[in-house]
């Protein structure tokens, strides 16, 4: 197995071996460069099935990368070695929707009957704004990107349903038509912006107070773009307060070895 | 020659030869649908290089699709038989920057010195907009775009200078986000909109207040989006003043052999 990708880069794999080691316990932005990260939601199988239709229905908000067999914690299409309950730096379980503890590994808290489901994130999509030359607010401010409940409503499947939760980061006009063309190439990670400009029509009332994460300043000359966020599945799981479930801990992700440039359509 | 294309429409070459038999005098728009049309402009071979090099350089407003021998009417890459003193419906002919008459044909102001320049023109992307459903402001309103000259700079060559000027269609902001795809995919005809919200930002006071074309309304949930238009090699062209030119008629287009559907790049 190599640890070093393209520009002797760390590769997904090596920072893998690196958290399943316990030798990174932080947060993985900036990990293994290039490499695509994803979050996890763990649910009883009871629930698979209506939770897999739901991330069917909502592509935005729920992209899919990939999803377990029933009690087997290897998900082989996003690492032939990966282990779904050591690959992660922290976990969050929660029973009944109420968080009882953040773990390590889910060594001791695994079961025959946990279906993982690991979903695009935004670390792939600003991965590649940023090598347009584009400025992410959020990462000028040291913060994190500000997420909006709205009133846009997810196609609901069994128990799950309720409201798209939205990032926004502001550009410029000419910028902001920009990163619509370059997220729209990446539709698995979240793709094309639900929203832009007119906050109020997705029932943000002030911009300056994000449901989730930080505000971010928006200048006169720029127009918030919003992002369906995959922040939406851990918020719709929440109201369904599942026996059982576990999720990564925010920022937490499991690093994967797909490639970043792979998943771009065209 | 075949006179009806795909789902027996009319071709863009019956639609020429009507033309140039004399059998249509009328703009073009709706005529032989899914053909690419053309904005003309003529000049004398010693404008020619600087206008070329203009066109290269600001592709935006002004997208080359071909330029002709000096002297040669032809243009044999947008039509086999195609002559660019009798295909277009009706020319406006220039001296001096002054308009001095609209004629049916060139066949008595041709002159061997003559360059022929075909640009792509609106049309074409809006045939895109309309079949991804988009609702186009002023065909719903029976009127000409609306056209700003904006503080946005066009790149001189030689003697050819000066605004860009954009056309406005509003649309809802989801619908704003498509139309920066479908638009995208069509860079021979204007591609993606140069800018989107904020009119004042690139020098429009009064989005009521159209420089060419008829105002359309802008809803409160709508933004306004703008292209590059091919209204802005004609501007600059009349500020050049050259001794001799001659363009299309406003709409009266070249029709030419090419596939709209065929333009785009992905």
């Amino acid at each position: 197995m190599t640890t070093l990708g393209g520009a002797g880069r760390e590769t997904g794999h090596a920072a893998r071996l690196k958290i399943r080691g316990g030798a990174h316990r932080l947060p993985t932005a900036g990990l293994a460069p290039g490499y695509v990260q994803g979050n996890l939601a763990v649910l009883p199988a009871s629930l698979a099935a209506d939770f897999h239709r739901f991330c069917h229905q909502n592509p935005k908000p729920c992209p899919l990368l990939a999803a377990s067999e029933p009690g087997d914690p290897r998900l082989p299409t996003l690492g032939a070695d990966l282990d779904i309950r050591t690959d992660v730096p922290r976990y969050r379980v929660w029973r009944h929707g109420e968080l009882v503890e953040e773990v390590d590994d889910l060594k001791k808290v695994w079961r025959d009957d946990l279906v993982a489901f690991v979903l695009g994130c935004s670390f792939s999509f600003e991965e590649a704004l940023i090598e347009n030359g584009l400025e992410l607010r959020h990462i000028s401010c040291g913060s994190n990107v500000p997420m909006y409940r709205t009133s846009i409503q997810t196609a609901p499947a069994g128990p799950f349903h309720g409201p798209m939760v939205v990032s926004m980061r502001p550009f410029k006009p000419a910028d902001a038509i920009r990163a619509v063309q370059v997220t729209s190439r990446f539709p698995s990670v979240h793709g094309a912006p639900v929203h832009l400009g007119k906050p109020e029509m997705i029932g943000i009332e002030d911009i300056a107070k994000p449901d989730y994460g930080d505000a971010v300043p928006v200048r006169d000359d720029e127009l918030p773009v919003f992002w369906a966020c995959g922040v939406t599945p851990q918020s719709v799981i929440a109201t369904v307060k599942p026996e059982f479930s576990i999720t990564h801990a925010p920022g937490y992700m499991l690093v994967t070895d797909l490639l970043n440039a792979r998943l771009a359509v065209l």
